[in-house]
């Protein structure tokens, strides 16, 4: 009955203190427990705007903005310090269950002010993939006070939407999903927007009509009644970058009301000015009934989503008695939906959107050179966010098999990059790719580093295939 | 292409305001939208100690800590700010990733020196639900890198893990699972540990061989061979604090190794102090091969959860080439590693786990007086943890008709307690029964006030039925 004994409170301090502790302790994710007992594990200690130190003293320019999220930088602690401070002083913790609390709600009409038109209510969620799930779940239970019984979800081939089980019966991976099955029934993968290696000659508008065809079949065979929502990512990012076709979201938005489906757009990666716009959705619009966010709303700096709902689904919700489910202990917490007010007021005052917008085109111009590589078959993505797939020879775009595939990244790329001092992702869950996508205040001099040493390395890459 | 114009910066300030805001653009957890156009809905401002302020300056008595979660109470912001504030100025955020950063790896080992012998993992998540999800997808995974398919769960009646679908599917309450059905196969779901109307003259030693006898035969109906995990918390929140009656949990593990299962202990409310050791696992010795946490891991101050994994769950993925095939953005946020830290820290500087030790027994005691109401038929719980069932008539121990529950919890009790200035919960997902759960720091004062405001208000309601 007494309680235990206390642990020792001296903490690992040195470099291979830290490493050790690391080992013996911290479970990485999607990390192989073996790798750190050949190579050393990367520890990060300390952020400067877009680049990143470790505990060694070794810096690097993290062209992935940690996981596609910090869209800020790492130098607004400060600022972001004082708010989260504030906040702790205040109320450190209430809930969002039958009971509000200020920042929630300023943050819900800021969020609800930024999203597009017809997009009014905010439910919070502790990151992205409880995004997803909540927005299955909301998709099953409005088609339900409707007094339809539909449940099924239409995602799309090697996308990714988070690991929890819901999330990841919609992710489009294979390997992530295998292991494991059985998943939550049912989810059709349709054709993504991968347009690298279609048919020679095909049109925009020839694979904009493949495309919505794949989909409309799928729907179709799946039973148009039983769908209950359609998920896809303005811009997909597994597989790298791949960019909707002129007509595309216009045609699914179509299919989705023919059929009575909801149409969500996953936006946790494209939201909050990744694409040079607040989302996605407005850039291309695509009028979804709701929109996944995380990461960005934040910059990471806490961790924080939201599931943002349309007055479409919010309808029958709104009856007497009618509910949502559906709840999370951390959803709309007071101290995070205070940092993601302070991010919001940053990307606003600095005119964050508005740089990537304005920059876009500069960085695809710095990395569009990288194509005359040998070993860079396709550059692809828009805003800040772009994927160079690597090939055999770009004179033919032959790829690579698994283990060549496996040795060039595994092998050689990622830690290559690592060591030259560049993060950005090295990525086959599709095609091999390298995935580049900066905090969204990098400039001119980090478009040309990223370019640079991209350049070296692959050029190193591409030797050692020869 | 250009970016979204900037909503309005001017956010909702006074209480009428913020309960307009919220009504149209805050999206409440586990509520009915309809509800707070009847009456106004609760905003909370401020914490102190045990206590909450709204923003209407009415003060509340939190027993509930939240959520089951604010352990030190909501007086540390002032230290626990520092604390994120320096984090934040030094590294607002990286990944668990294929790297790691100091604040997770302190937190790891400080965690696993808290934890039961035999756990020596950490793997972080951002709040219950993932835990929990993580558990079963390393469970399913564990199994498979050993050779043997195994993907079901094992569950108990009435028990709550969480909203997630995966969580979900493990949670035995089919109010929320019935909704959002196909859930992820398969979970059986046997008997908890309600001791309150089993049959007169039952000895404890007949109630755990009856409940585990239900185990075994679950498991022998869904094929040993298929079960991946069995997830039990240790003292049972959803119900209201069923504790386990002797040789329960050495019978479970025994189940479970006799079978080849992995034992979860789903510590989300019991872990870091609540039944008064640091995680309920110790208290009960139930050995678990897994233990999942968030709430008091941070008292809420940060949104964090943890999966602890044991030496022999761990082995199969130390092989080369093997990996936990799963991962979370969040996951470790430095930030909130940093509060967790600090938390845990706060809990022993002030002994505040001794504290709920030596405390449980008078606050037992304070309430134990209830039992002399006609309304109340049973009180359960142990450390600071106690739930109290109420009956038509204790005499007979008479329950409530469906309807008689919703009218006395929905129409009168919440609301009555609430406007008495004492937050508590009074759920029916079970029997009807009234939660508490205070802060860690509840002293004698606060079980006056608790026992005192319930007594006035479970006369009012008792006068009510008569």
């Amino acid at each position: 009955m007494s309680p235990a004994p206390s642990a020792s409170t001296a903490l690992p301090a040195t470099p291979g203190e830290l490493r050790r502790s690391a080992q013996d302790h911290l479970w990485l994710h999607f990390s192989e427990r073996a790798e750190f007992e050949q190579r050393p594990l990367p520890v990060i200690a300390r952020g400067e705007g877009c680049y990143l130190e470790d505990v060694d003293g070794k810096r690097y320019l993290d062209a992935l903005a940690g996981l596609f999220a910090v869209q800020i930088g790492y130098s607004h602690g400060e600022e972001i310090g004082e708010a989260a401070a504030a906040q702790l002083r205040e109320l450190p913790y209430y809930t969002n269950w039958n009971a509000a609390h200020p920042r929630a709600i300023e943050l819900a009409e800021t969020v609800a002010g930024l999203a597009p038109d017809g997009i009014e209510h905010v439910f919070f969620t502790s990151g992205g993939a409880e995004a997803v799930e909540s927005a299955w779940k909301i998709a099953r239970e409005y088609h339900a006070l409707r007094g339809e019984r539909r449940w099924k979800a239409i995602g799309r081939d090697v996308a990714y939407h988070g690991t929890s089980l819901g999330a990841l019966s919609i992710t489009g991976l294979p390997d992530l999903r295998t292991p494991f099955e059985p998943l939550v029934p049912q989810v059709g993968h349709v054709r993504n927007t991968n347009r690298f290696r279609r048919p020679a000659g095909e049109t925009e508008e020839q694979f904009t009509a493949f495309l919505l065809d794949d989909l409309e079949h799928r729907i179709e065979s799946e039973g148009p009644d039983t769908v209950a929502m359609v998920i896809l990512e303005p811009v997909q990012n597994a597989g790298g970058a791949f960019t909707p076709p002129a007509g595309y979201f216009a045609g699914v938005r179509e299919l989705c009301d023919r059929y009575g489906i909801l149409l969500c757009a996953d936006e946790v990666i494209t939201g909050f000015g990744r694409l040079g716009d607040w989302f996605g959705s407005s850039r291309y619009d695509i009028r979804p009934d709701l929109i996944t966010s995380a990461k960005g709303l934040s910059s990471a700096y806490a961790s924080i989503g939201a599931l943002l709902i349309g007055q479409r689904v919010a309808e029958p919700f709104t009856r007497p008695g009618a509910s949502f489910t559906h709840g999370i202990t951390f959803g709309g917490h007071p101290v995070a939906a205070a940092i993601a007010l302070k991010n919001i007021e940053i990307l606003r005052r600095e005119r964050i959107v508005e740089h990537v917008a304005e920059q876009q085109d500069a960085f695809r111009a710095t990395l569009a050179p990288l194509l005359d590589l040998p070993i860079v078959g396709d550059l692809r993505g828009t805003g800040f966010f772009y994927a160079l797939e690597l090939v055999k020879d770009s004179a033919t775009n032959a790829t690579f098999s698994d283990e060549e595939s496996h040795a060039l990244l595994h092998e050689f790329l990622s830690g290559r990059l690592f060591e030259a001092g560049l993060i950005c992702r090295a990525d086959d869950r599709g095609e091999p790719v390298v995935q580049i996508s900066p905090p969204l205040i990098a400039e001119q001099q980090q478009f040309d580093e990223i370019a640079g040493t991209l350049r070296t390395v692959l050029t190193e890459a591409a030797d050692r295939l020869a």
